[in-house]
């Protein structure tokens, strides 16, 4: 099967819903609501149809009694009906021509040896009639792009984020759920975020090489407990790699953590230095923490990569680029030195006891114009990479005009360009703008710095396997 | 000198405004708006005096030309005029039996050879008459315990937080703003709040010793470059570590964060791995980021200290479950094992194929009466801490049902209890009403657990420190 296999399950013109229903508190009304963007503005942008064993109408909308008995063209079934059935009416969706199916329904693999059966039961019949399948056991498919949405927790308490360049891969539905959630709030856009569950036929490798061409996707981060098939994945990711940067958060990295994934979705975690060692050579960016898969992957959604391992640091407060400088070298990056003519006009804009070296304290009293003159000056130094550290409790800075201006430095520059900003409600307002017009803002100097010593790793490890394959062309393949 | 000298700094009954004014955007100006509380409910409970050479009304108050002109007695004087006139003010003060002040002016050591000397003359002044001496080149104090804030951001940006049992002390002003600018955000209460910036008197070492018998204070947090004087402060922080936790992040801990820091504050930070050492001796914490300083203060300030190291934890997601065994193992915590008789509680409460392991698995179909059977049983094995980890985006979750099922689990035990809610806006409004209740949250497992880790390495110390008092009461001297 080839990767276009899955253009019914990202880029469906028509669905339908089986276990479509309006009780309240149903997963199949819940999915419904979605779809007709009920409880949002966020309705599916192609066709819906609904089917229920008992007929009658959801929603305004004619409830068929089964797939069969459309007559229109069906390109993706999301199925959310007790387990048991899941496979007479799969088989059914196969009879109608369907060539994508979520399976929502949990009962599976996940609750032993009888649910696993039903598996390979599921799995037969997607392979006779050549449907590829979410799922089972999952929340499905959320994007904004076609607002494609089956996530059916209730949407007081689920937030959803608009579009963005960053697809979520999680194992995990809840948790998947919870930093979709976190992603709302934090303003992160989404291209697709899928939970896939117990991956009975689409696994992650096969989202992975998917994501990789498509065009709304600029990043792709993960959570992963294990990999369905270690040889696959490899293969895949040193490719993907290539192409676009993979970010993944693995649990199920020690002993205890094993024993726990083992029992939550039955994934065989594997040792923890062979991971590491297979994110190594395949380009992988392997974070330390859940929260650092989205602050990595918002740098990457909105920066390019950095050339280098030179950083520039410019601050108002001189905590902050002391904790910034100690950041540099414990994450193997280096400050940039600045020659002696950036230093003199740096000494003309500063007053006289404000530092001129990296990081460039420019005190507390500094106006956003210092700011400004400051951060050109630094810029002709040619950094990889420059972190513009503001403490905007400060009554000298303008906070209008330092939007302003570090949004028109950011169009005139290639070298990325990184904003913290330590603070409190209003703090998150600015970062909030900032961040619209693609500067990554952190709350601490020490986020940001690790940001972008995992930039660099991947840079590096981009420019080497490019450099390779142009040497020995073959080794790609 | 001893301990309560520094009374009048934290407990004046009247202060004095030197450099009071109505000018637009002067220290001066926000100081007396803050101690009359005109932009917010927090005025101060004390008696308030203008002083400025220019005479007139400041806010209708008199404005005096001299502190030598008031007809009262006055504990404080808050210091706001340029540097060079400080010394001389400042020697009125003297005459006049003023006890404290607060010299918020810069243009002392930091500026350079100039300014060295006028701080000493200020030292010899404040020597001459006793006066203690917070300061120069500082912020001040914030305090909910009299409303005393000499925090002159301006109110709009510079959030402040309600009154709580803990400390912050920091060496840097913009900094310090920033994270009390934080604190207020994330609900997080202060006692004090103290920048004390180039410490010519009062240093961080007297601040711990004061704090440490300050009967609203249980916890004492610290942002620290470098320390004033490293054998008083060892000897202090050995013997407030036996009453009080010391939480420090110190920067200036890399060659390059200490060249920055030299040019900050002038702090001689120090070899880190001395600092490690030091603190290791003397049961302080020592965290590894600025952010950590406050996940572990709020777990201190509103939590026993666990008895042991080992951990259980309750999960609605299992994925979640994974993340926290893994950072029990890597934080050097053990996963409490259950006796047969718990896991028999359990597996009646539990469906089927939940796991009655600990991290408990109640699967993401579960009510909030599910999650309260179990922990109760939980708690029957008597582990030293409890993590419930709650994925609240379910929708079989009543979250009102939730805060005052797990308020009144709080009540009845005496065991650490901790949560976790993964997500984004509507799960911090539940975190806002645990956290009322003493419960601590944190937004992933992993903070939660590192969080323990502190606090048992904290536990441990005393424990073996107190010990050897006991058995050698000579050692404490």
């Amino acid at each position: 099967m080839n990767n276009s296999s899955l253009d019914p399950l990202f880029k469906p013109s028509s669905i339908v819903v089986i276990g479509a229903s309006e009780r309240k508190g149903s997963v199949g009304r819940a999915i419904m609501e979605n779809l007709l963007g009920i409880d949002s503005e966020r309705k599916f942008h192609g066709k819906i149809y609904a089917v229920n064993i008992k007929g009658g109408t959801v929603f305004g909308l004619k409830c068929y009694r089964s797939v069969l008995e459309i007559d229109d063209k069906i390109d993706l079934a999301v199925i959310a009906i007790p387990a048991p059935s899941v496979p007479k009416v799969l088989d059914e969706c196969g009879a109608k021509g369907v060539k994508g199916a979520i399976v929502i329904s949990a009962g599976f693999s996940e609750v032993g040896e009888e649910g696993r059966k039903l598996e390979e039961e599921l799995l037969k019949v997607a392979r006779k009639w050549g449907i590829r399948v979410i799922g089972p056991n999952c929340l499905g498919i959320y994007s904004p792009v076609s607002n494609l949405d089956t996530i059916f927790n209730p949407s007081d308490r689920q937030g959803k984020p608009e579009l963005g360049n960053i697809a979520f891969l999680s194992q995990s539905g809840a948790l998947g759920a919870a930093f979709l959630d976190y992603c709302a709030k934090e303003n992160l856009g989404l291209s697709y975020f899928v939970s896939y569950g117990n991956a009975a036929d689409v696994d992650e490798s096969d989202l992975l090489l998917y994501l990789s061409e498509d065009p709304h996707t600029k990043v792709i981060c993960m959570y992963l407990e294990g990999v369905k098939n270690g040889r696959k994945f490899v293969r895949v990711a040193s490719e993907v790699s290539l192409k676009k940067p993979i970010i993944i958060f693995k649990s199920g990295k020690t002993r205890y953590g094993e024993k726990a994934a083992k029992s939550h979705t039955g994934a065989l975690s594997g040792n923890a230095k062979i991971f590491e060692a297979v994110a190594k050579k395949c380009g992988i960016i392997l974070v330390d923490t859940i929260e650092e898969l989205f602050e990595v992957a918002k740098a990457f959604s909105k920066i390019d990569l950095p050339m280098g391992k030179e950083i520039a640091i410019v601050t108002n407060g001189g905590g902050a680029g002391v904790i910034a400088a100690d950041a540099v070298e414990e994450y193997g990056l280096v400050l940039k030195e600045f020659p002696e003519n950036i230093k003199a006009a740096l000494r003309k804009i500063l007053p006289p006891h404000a530092s001129v070296e990296n990081p460039v304290d420019i005190l507390g009293d500094a106006p956003v114009e210092r700011y400004e003159k400051v951060i050109r000056v630094v810029l002709d130094a040619k950094p990889d990479a420059i972190i513009v550290i503001a403490l905007l409790q400060s009554p000298a800075i303008d906070h209008l005009k330092f939007v302003r201006i570090l949004t028109s430095i950011k169009m005139e520059t290639n070298i990325p360009l990184l904003a913290v900003l330590p603070g409190g409600s209003l703090v998150l307002e600015i970062s909030k703008q900032l961040e619209k017009h693609n500067i990554p803002v952190y709350s601490t100097p020490e986020k940001a710095v690790k940001v972008l010593m995992y930039m660099n790793k991947y840079a590096t490890w981009q420019r080497e396997k490019k450099k390779r394959i142009l040497v020995h062309p073959i080794a790609r393949k």
